[in-house]
C-alpha cells in the first residue's frame, strides 16, 4: 500500500476516529525513532491499550522509554490481571521503582512523583557539584531543573536551580548558594492541593518529602499540567449532571457513556417527580385558572438558570481556591443582592411582557393586572431562591465532604423547579384570592 | 501593633477576604525579602492594584522585580491612563522589550512570550556554550532549560536542553548534539492551540518565530498553566450561562458581576417566553383535560437535563482536542443511540410512576394509561431530541466561529423547554384525541 509513508502528526490528527486495531496498525508503519517519540506522548491510557495490543516479545522496547512515573500511570490503566506480566518486563530497578510509587493514591503528590531526581551534598563546591551531575545525568532517566542537597540520611536542607550553578563562581560552597527555604510536598497531597502549591510558588518542580524531610522523589509542572485538565474535566462534566467519564469523549465504550449518564439523570427525574406532585396539590387551583399553568416554565425555568450561573461560579471560585468554606458569608452577601437585582430586571420584563401581549392580543382576562404582579413577583422570589441555593449549595456539599461540584446545573435547576412551582402558586393563592381563585 | 510579626502565608490566607486598602497595608507589613518574593506570586490582577496603591516613588523596585513577559501583563491589567506612567519606570532595555510584546494580542503566544532566552551557534563545542552559557546566566533574567541554536539570521536552527549539554563530551561541536526538529509556535497561535502544543509535546519551553523561522521569544510552561487553568474557567462559566469574569470571584465589583449575569439571564428570559405562548396555543387542551398540566415541568426538564449532559461533555472534548468539527457523525450517532437508551429509561420509569399513583391515589382519571403512554412517549421524544440538540449545539457555534461553551447548560436548557412543550401536547394530541382531548 502507499500508505507507508505515514507520518506521526498524520496518525495524531487520525487517533480519536480510529478503532484500536487500526491504532495499532498505524503505530507499527511508524519509522522507530518517530515512533519512539509519538508513544511517549500518548497518555497513559492510550500507551497501556497499544502495549498491549502488541506482541509480549515487543512490549518490553516500548515499557523501557518510560520514566518510573509513567510507568506507573501506564500500570494503572492496564487491567488488574495484565498488571503483574507488564511489571516483569522493566529490568530490576525500576521495577522496585515502579512497585514502590503503586502503593500511593493515584491522585497524591507520591502517585504523581518521580523517584530520580538530582542530588548533591552541601560540601561540595560549584565546580565539583557541576562535574557530578554532568556525570549523573548520563545515567538518569528525566531532565532535571533543579538539583536537592540532602544531609547523609537524606533529608532535604536546599536546593539550587542549574542556573544558579551556572552563575555562582565555581569555589563556593554549594550551602552558600542553595536556597533553603524550600517549597515541599507531603506524600499524601492532593493533587488539587499540589496544583494550587505550583500555581502559587510559580515551580517548575517541587520534591515530596516524608514526616522527616527525607526526599522520597520530585513532581515536575509537566505532570501538573495534566492534573489541571483532568481536574477541570471532571468539574466540567460533574457541573454537567454527568458522573467524570474518565477517558476521551469518542473513547468511551457507549454502554459505560450510558452509565455514567443515566445514573444522574434518573436521580433528577425522581427528584423532578415532585414537580407532578407539587403540580397536583394546585389542580384545582389551576383549574379554575388555566393562565396560571401558563407561565410555570417561564417561572421555575428563570430560577434554574440564576442558580446554575451561582453554582458554577462558586464550584469554580472553591476550586481555584478563591472561595473558601469560611468565607460562605461573603458569598451569601453577594448573591443576596445579586439574586435581588437578577430577580428585579427579570420580573420587570415579565411584568411588560404581560401587559404588552394583553394590550395587543387580549389572552389574559380581565384580572391581568393581577396575574402579572403575581407573576413578577414569584419570578422575584424564585430568582432570589434560586441563586442563594446555587450559590450555597457548593458549600454545604465540601462542608459535608463532598464534592462541590455535584452541585450540578441540572440538579440545582431540578431543586428550584419543585420550590419555584410552591412559591409561584402560594403567590397566586395570596394574589388572586377572591378574583380568579 | 503586635500585628507587625506578620508572614507572607497569613497574608496570603487572608488575601481573597482584605479590602484594597488592607491588602497594601498588609503588604508593607512583610520584611523586603518576603515581600519580593510575595509580589513576583501575585496574580498579574493584583500585582497591578497593588503597584498602583503604593507611593509613585516606590513602584519602581517593584516593578522591577518582573521579567518583561510579566511586566506587560500587568501592564495590561492597569487602567489605560496608567500605562504609560507605569512603563516610565522600567529601564530602558525593559521598556523596550515591553513596548515590542504590548503590540501582542493578550491571548496569542507573542503575548505570553519572553523576549529573553539562551542562544548558541551552532559551531560553538560543547565546552564554549557551557562557559557562555554560565556568563550569560548572569545577565539573563529568567532560569532557562533550553538553549536555542541559532544562524547569524538569529534563524533557529536547533535547540539543546542543558542536560544535553551535560551528558555530552566538551569537545564535540553543539550542531552535532542539538535536535534539529524543533517544536515551534506562530506569533500568532492561539493560547488554546498553545496549551495543547504543550501538552501534545509534553515540552517545558516553546520558542515563537516568525514566518522566516526568526526567534522572537520564548513560552514557558509555567505561563501555560495559568492559560489552562484560565480557559477551563472561562468554558465553566460560560457553560454555567455567565459570561467570563476575568477577575476572582470575590473580587468582581458588585454591579460587574450582576452585570455579566444578566446579560444571558434576560436573553434566556426572552426565549423561555416562548414556552408561554406554546402553552398559550394548547390553553384549550389544557383546561380540558387539567393533568396534562401536572407533567409539563417533568418532561420539560428532562430534555434539559439530557442536554446539559450532552453540550457540557462535547464542549469539553471540544476544548481538549479530543472532538473536531469533522467527527461530527460520530458525536450525532453516539448521542443518538445515548438519548435514545436514556429517554426509554425516563419513559420506563415515568410510565411506572403514573400506573403506581394511579392505583394508589386514582387522582389521573379514567384515562390514565393513555395519559402514561402519553408521558411516555413525550419524554422518550424530548430527551432523543435534548441529547441531540446538546451534543451538535456546540458543534454549530464552532462552525460558524463561535464558541463552543456558549452551548451553555440553560441555554440548552431553554431551547429544549420550548421544543419539549411542542413535542408534549402534539403526542397528547395524537393519543388523546377522542378520549380527553
Amino acid at each position: 500500500m502507499a500508505d507507508r509513508s505515514f507520518t506521526a502528526a498524520e496518525l495524531h490528527e487520525a487517533w480519536p476516529a480510529l478503532s484500536m486495531e487500526e491504532r495499532a496498525e498505524g503505530f507499527e508503519l511508524l519509522q522507530r525513532e518517530e515512533a519512539e517519540r509519538f508513544f511517549t506522548q500518548l497518555s497513559a491510557h492510550d500507551q497501556a491499550q497499544m502495549v498491549l495490543l502488541l506482541p509480549p516479545g515487543e512490549r518490553r522496547i516500548w515499557l523501557r522509554l518510560l520514566p518510573p512515573d509513567e510507568a506507573v500511570d501506564l500500570i494503572q490503566e492496564a487491567p488488574l490481571e495484565e498488571r503483574e506480566n507488564l511489571l516483569q518486563l522493566f529490568d530490576d530497578t525500576t521495577r522496585a521503582e515502579v512497585r514502590g510509587l503503586l502503593v500511593y493514591a493515584e491522585d497524591d503528590a507520591g502517585g504523581l512523583m518521580n523517584p530520580r531526581y538530582a542530588r548533591l551534598r552541601p560540601d561540595m563546591s560549584v565546580d565539583e557539584a557541576i562535574s557530578y551531575l554532568r556525570r549523573d545525568a548520563r545515567t538518569r532517566g528525566e531532565s532535571a531543573y533543579y538539583a536537592y542537597v540532602v544531609d547523609a540520611e537524606n533529608r532535604l536542607r536546599g536546593v539550587v536551580s542549574f542556573r544558579d550553578l551556572f552563575v555562582s563562581s565555581g569555589e563556593k560552597r554549594i550551602e552558600t548558594v542553595m536556597r533553603k527555604d524550600v517549597v515541599t510536598a507531603s506524600e499524601d497531597m492532593d493533587q488539587e492541593a499540589l496544583s494550587q502549591l505550583f500555581a502559587r510558588h510559580n515551580l517548575i518542580m517541587i520534591p515530596v518529602v516524608d514526616s522527616e524531610r527525607r526526599i522520597k522523589g520530585v513532581v515536575t509542572l509537566d505532570d501538573i499540567i495534566d492534573v489541571v485538565q483532568e481536574e477541570a474535566t471532571e468539574d466540567i462534566q460533574k457541573i454537567g449532571g454527568t458522573a467524570a467519564l474518565e477517558a476521551p469523549y469518542l473513547e468511551v465504550p457507549l454502554l459505560q457513556m450510558i452509565g455514567k449518564r443515566a445514573g444522574w439523570l434518573t436521580v433528577l427525574f425522581i427528584g423532578e417527580m415532585l414537580t407532578a406532585t407539587a403540580m397536583g396539590h394546585f389542580e384545582a387551583e389551576i383549574a379554575r385558572a388555566v393562565v396560571l399553568a401558563l407561565f410555570v416554565p417561564l417561572i421555575i425555568s428563570s430560577g434554574g438558570n440564576s442558580g446554575s450561573q451561582a453554582s458554577t461560579l462558586v464550584i469554580r471560585a472553591m476550586a481555584l481556591g478563591e472561595v473558601r468554606l469560611r468565607d460562605w458569608w461573603l458569598v451569601v452577601r453577594r448573591e443576596l443582592a445579586t439574586g435581588f437585582v437578577l430577580g428585579s430586571i427579570l420580573a420587570g420584563i415579565g411584568l411588560i411582557r404581560i401587559l404588552v401581549w394583553q394590550s395587543a392580543f387580549q389572552i389574559y382576562g380581565e384580572h391581568y393586572v393581577l396575574v402579572g404582579v403575581t407573576v413578577a413577583v414569584s419570578l422575584l422570589g424564585v430568582v432570589l431562591w434560586g441563586t442563594l441555593a446555587g450559590s450555597t449549595l457548593p458549600l454545604v456539599l465540601r462542608m459535608i465532604g463532598l464534592d462541590p461540584a455535584s452541585a450540578s446545573a441540572p440538579f440545582v435547576a431540578t431543586l428550584v423547579d419543585v420550590t419555584g412551582i410552591l412559591i409561584y402558586f402560594s403567590v397566586a393563592n395570596v394574589m388572586l384570592r377572591g378574583t380568579l381563585l
